[in-house]
């Protein structure tokens, strides 16, 4: 029986870290669902970093950049942080590089980890396939905002969870989990009008940025899985296509 | 209108904290318990220390020390982290030494904030009256399991969180005050049923120290509130005796 945990801010990463664990990195408003849809129209890398420095040295060297900051795209960048950015006509085949306000943080931190897949609804059952032929421990890291935890990312975290769980392959037996199974468990019956009561939808809203909340919030839209790779630091898709339905 | 927040972790303390608030650290079980139960007891000041060989400088200068690891009390103790340690022929009049896994070091994160208290059940309502007369932002900081959240420190925040909220004098912006209320919703109804399921209440069973788990869910056992003193650099009782009812 393997493990599921989850690890509400990326500041805690440190005291949920263990070897041989596949860690997901979750951050749906906006950067990983971002992640997947540039991929899902045809990126063929992405690198993540955790500076604006890094990304302009990035920009200068020809690649094509997303850079966001509290909820707003940086000037100098290609795209900000919002997955209807990333159109295949932009991103076909193109080398990308990510820096967010928190989802590029939580990938940073867990660098060391074992392995390293990026989550979003958009990819939800992929993983959940993915992790059954894993069959390791898993860690499911939320990006939340500035360290400080978050509802979106901790609904994906149980979502994952209550999917896991469904396969008996699965446990728990932090009390982590048990919370975010709880909050789950209401927010399900109905998952938007839910958001719309969290701090980062009133922040969405307020930068008029809440176009893309129901493309975030639905689930497989895309089977494809960025994982990183440690020889060139940067996410490619697995070439298996993992099941996602 | 003041706002409450509440911090899952000591390691999130960085990420939470603003000035001018009113941090309340909570250990239910069972430093921040045991503290109160001591001072009810008779204690004249309890000094927090972080690390096992503070505690022994401190015994070796002759003041009772209650020291915990792990659940267990460290061999060269006078006490160990049960609220029934603290009984009045030990404790009255006396200055204490405190050091356990999480709640020691949960205040030794906090010691720059403006005021620090202690919390837990058996000092509820106190604390209640206080925060309304004290007319500030509150933080509530969960002790947690060496640095992971746990459910017992954030039941007893969203309890708080519920009284001070039922004053319409408080307000709460964060996902994580939305997380612990609704989680307290479904556990109040029978809160000593949910926390047999816990991560710590397993822990206590473990090494039979499940006896104290009544008491410290207990409500308002007692009216005195422990506050840091910066000139002493000790928990002092409040010289007010806050309402309890």
């Amino acid at each position: 029986m393997n493990n599921i945990s989850i690890c509400l801010s990326p500041a805690l990463y440190p005291f949920y870290a263990e070897k041989d664990t596949t860690v997901i990195v979750v951050d749906i408003f906006r950067a990983t669902t971002s992640i997947c849809a540039a991929f899902y129209n045809g990126a063929r890398s992405v690198k993540t970093v955790a500076t604006i420095e890094e990304a302009k040295q990035q920009k200068s060297a020809g690649y094509l950049v997303a850079a966001e900051r509290n909820v707003k795209r940086c000037d100098f960048a290609d795209f900000g942080n919002s997955p209807f950015d990333f159109t295949p006509e932009k991103v076909k085949n193109q080398d990308l590089i990510f820096t967010t306000t928190n989802g590029t943080q939580a990938v940073e931190m867990a660098l060391e980890a074992d392995e390293i897949l990026i989550g979003a609804f958009s990819n939800i059952q992929s993983l959940c396939s993915y992790c059954l032929s894993a069959n390791k421990n898993i860690l499911i890291i939320c990006s939340g905002w500035n360290n400080r935890v978050c509802i979106e990312d901790t609904l994906f975290a149980a979502n994952l969870t209550e999917k896991l769980l469904k396969t008996k392959k699965f446990e728990y037996k932090s009390d982590a989990v048990k919370m975010a199974l709880e909050i789950w468990n209401i927010a399900k019956k109905d998952l938007k009008t839910y958001i719309c009561t969290t701090e980062h939808y009133e922040r969405l809203k307020n930068n008029e940025l809440e176009n893309s909340v129901d493309y975030c919030l639905t689930e497989n839209t895309t089977p494809l899985i960025p994982k990183y790779d440690k020889i060139t630091k940067t996410f490619l898709i697995t070439d298996k296509i993992y099941e996602n339905k």
